[in-house]
C-alpha cells in the first residue's frame, strides 16, 4: 500500500507552505511542529540535502477522539507533512496516510478515525 | 504486534523527562519537538486530560541513512516518545517501535535501519 498523498506545485517552498497552512486550517488542522531537516543534518552531520521540512499537523477534535480510543496514540501524532524542494525548483508536498502509519495498531475505532483524517489530508493535498 | 516499548517510573513528569533526555543522548538521539497535548487540548477544545507530552526524538545518523533509502521517510520521523502522568502520580514513558510504524513501507533497507533504531529505543526505555 502507498503510505502518503503527494503533489508537486510550482510555488517555491515558503509560498507552498503558506498555501498548505491555509488548506490545513480549512480542514481544522493546525501546525504544531516544524523540523528543518536540511538545517538539522547540516548542523549535526555536516551533510547537504535539498530543503526538506517536516511539519506536524494536528486536528484537535480528531486527536482527542483518537486519544480516548487508544491511550498511546500520541506515538503516531501529529500527522506529518513533508515539504521538499525539487531539483527543478518546484516543491513537492506529501502528507502521511494515517491509515498506513497506524496499521500496526489493532483497534477498529481508531481505524475509523484514521480513515476520516485520511480523507481530510487527501483533500488538503489536492487543494494545494 | 505491539507498537511501543513502555515503562512506568516513580519520578514525576519533569524529572522523568530529564532522565529520558539523558538516556536518549547516550544513544545518539536529540529531542527535536515537544508537544504539550494536555495544554493544546485545553486551549483548543476546553477539555482536560492528564499531563501528556509527545517528544520527537531523532538520531541524525539513522535519519540521514533512512532518507537516502526512502525519500518520504520524513513522514514517519522523528520517533515519538509519549510521557504521561498516571493517576497514582507515577510517570509512564512509551517509545514508538519504528518497525511497527513503518510496516506499511515496503523497503527492506529501511526495515533494517528501523530494526536498529528499535533496539536503541528499547534500551533507552529500559534504562529510564
Amino acid at each position: 500500500m502507498n503510505y502518503y498523498f503527494s503533489k508537486t506545485v510550482d510555488d517555491p517552498m515558503d509560498a507552498a507552505i503558506a498555501k498548505l497552512a491555509q488548506e490545513l486550517k480549512k480542514e481544522g488542522f493546525g501546525i504544531l511542529t516544524e523540523i528543518d531537516m536540511a538545517a538539522t543534518l547540516a548542523q549535526k552531520l555536516n551533510v547537504r540535502i535539498n530543503n526538506y521540512r517536516i511539519l506536524g499537523a494536528c486536528n484537535p477534535h480528531f486527536a482527542y477522539e483518537a486519544l480516548q480510543q487508544e491511550n498511546k496514540i500520541g506515538l503516531m501524532l501529529p500527522c506529518n507533512i513533508v515539504v521538499q524542494q525539487r531539483e527543478d525548483g518546484r516543491t513537492e508536498i506529501s502528507a502521511v496516510d494515517p491509515v498506513a502509519s497506524m496499521m500496526a495498531i489493532p483497534n477498529e475505532s481508531l481505524a475509523n478515525i484514521a480513515g476520516q483524517v485520511r480523507e481530510k489530508l487527501r483533500s488538503v493535498i489536492e487543494n494545494c
